[in-house]
């Protein structure tokens, strides 16, 4: 691109890119999503959803350098030293930018942790653990005033997603899978900037900036069928390079429309949780959410060790 | 599934399979087939196309045993010693059955052969190869009075189809990738019979039928796009057995019908070819199909030998 030293070379691009060269292709990228999308305003309070990996911390540090207003909310998930690590590096971040991070911790305030929903549950702990985090990041936003959620999802994410959905043609899902769903009843408006971005890029741009995140994957998903996806994924984007964005940008640009008007006549009537007040498709005459559901077996539930869980898994893949 | 010895392992259907009972499954499955998309009725006069592999004499074979009036047809493609012998096959089948096996030479009759037209279009050889089959197939099944056209397209062929139609977002090609079209001007109705069966399973069914099959790829595919979806989705299926019938059974099921709302709306005109009479989508005012224009530009060039063009895709895939 320039006589700067490269920091990453972009097949997809076909070019390499120095430090500043590649921040302004994620900028670009970034702006281009939120415009395309409608995905914020001038004036929306964000919340952006924190993990403390690459993406939450990237998404979050872009949003503030394009002069939004972001606070942080980072789910304390009980997953061992993986947890406490993720957490340090998104209050290291809000720290360093003096921006407010909330913090819900799921054994402090709910009585259980994802491994121990797991094993209560028995259901893959990605499961208990997306259950939760959205229900608790769709709470957050709300009770703070907040008018739009963020997330980090990135290209090789919502690639992911979509080749699972469309593998089983799961045509309710491929019809919500949408970069920017509007707010309805008890949940704010959800929004991903990063979808043009891949990790190689979110990683890099961490990097230019200076940002430490946690690296590690997290112990429990090894092994899990997202990440296959993004392994058949990586295998058509080394064939073909631009393939996957193809495959998540061209739906966007041509099915999503054809799945909309069908979506438009089945939408979905929701009540309240009975016990927390939540949107739920729960049509009993009392209708308890699933994540209540979830707090009230998985609290009940003696703690879990992780290493119980990873060991679990770990001897279903070999099988 | 019974005391006999076995001859295949089917992990999709969790049993091994004795040759008695491997027949039975295909023949339920061709049946199932047919009936599900109406494909075959009584009094149908059919026509497959038979390139000497092992579907193609499959499904002809099934078809008779099914009771079914159904001659063959075969094109032959030029493409050196591979031509030479699946036309052999073609031919004893044929015999050992008597059945008639019409046959259309390429270059006898059309002055060109697949490795010529590939050079003088400048294009993969698969293109001018799959133009000019379907194109030959819609003219010998019209003129000689066959009520339907079968091909030998199994699951693995029509799952990476869909695959590369997906991940393209084809949403035209996704419409018409349907495995019964109805007959429209100059085409006749076209079936494919074996989508409810993988390639192993029809090998299996002509091994325990004694057909001799070319077992040769055809050397021109190598390094195609469409041998790289089949892996992908043999790597899927490892992982997930069964993943490969739900994709496409499941894209029948469920997407399928979405899409027909919309194809409904966007019926194609069609005019006739001022040269050989076949339907084009040309809308010149003198239009010529693409069949004959493919014929002009390859008749005009020299011979081009297979090793030429095999060499230069080989040297293509090893950049």
């Amino acid at each position: 691109m320039c006589r700067g030293p490269a920091v990453i070379d972009l097949p997809r691009h076909n070019a390499n890119f120095c430090a500043e060269h590649l921040q302004q292709l994620c900028r670009r990228q970034v702006t281009k999503a939120i415009d395309d999308f409608e995905m914020l305003v001038p004036g929306d309070r964000a919340l952006v959803a924190v993990s403390g990996g690459k993406d939450s911390l990237a998404v979050w540090d872009m949003l503030l350098e394009l002069g939004y207003d972001a606070d942080g909310l980072y789910v304390g998930l009980g997953i061992g030293d993986y947890s406490d690590d993720s957490g340090r590096y998104a209050e290291a971040f809000a720290d360093e930018r003096g921006r407010r991070l909330l913090t819900v911790d799921l054994r402090g305030e709910h009585g259980y942790d994802v491994p121990t929903a797991s094993v209560a549950t028995r259901r893959v702990p990605c499961s208990a653990c997306g259950l939760s985090k959205r229900h608790l990041f769709d709470r957050a936003a709300v009770d703070g005033g907040y008018t739009v959620l963020v997330t980090g999802h990135n290209l090789d994410d919502e690639a992911a997603v979509l080749l699972g959905n469309t593998l089983r043609w799961d045509v309710d899902s491929l019809a919500r899978q949408l970069p920017s769903l509007p707010a309805r009843m008890g949940m704010p408006r959800k929004v991903k900037p990063l979808i043009r971005l891949t990790e190689r890029e979110t990683a890099a741009w961490c990097i230019v900036r200076g940002i430490d995140y946690q690296v590690e994957e997290c112990p429990m998903a090894a092994g899990n069928r997202h990440l296959g996806y993004k392994e058949t994924l990586n295998g058509l984007e080394a064939a073909s390079p631009g393939a996957k964005a193809a495959f998540y940008l061209g739906f966007l640009d041509r099915m999503a429309p054809v799945l909309a008007e069908r979506a438009a006549d089945q939408v979905i009537g929701l009540s309240s949780c009975v016990r927390c007040g939540a949107a739920t498709t729960s049509d009993a005459d009392e209708p308890v959410c699933a994540f209540c559901r979830l707090v009230e077996v998985a609290s009940a539930h003696e703690p879990v060790p992780v290493g119980m869980v990873v060991g679990r898994r770990a001897r279903q893949a070999r099988r």
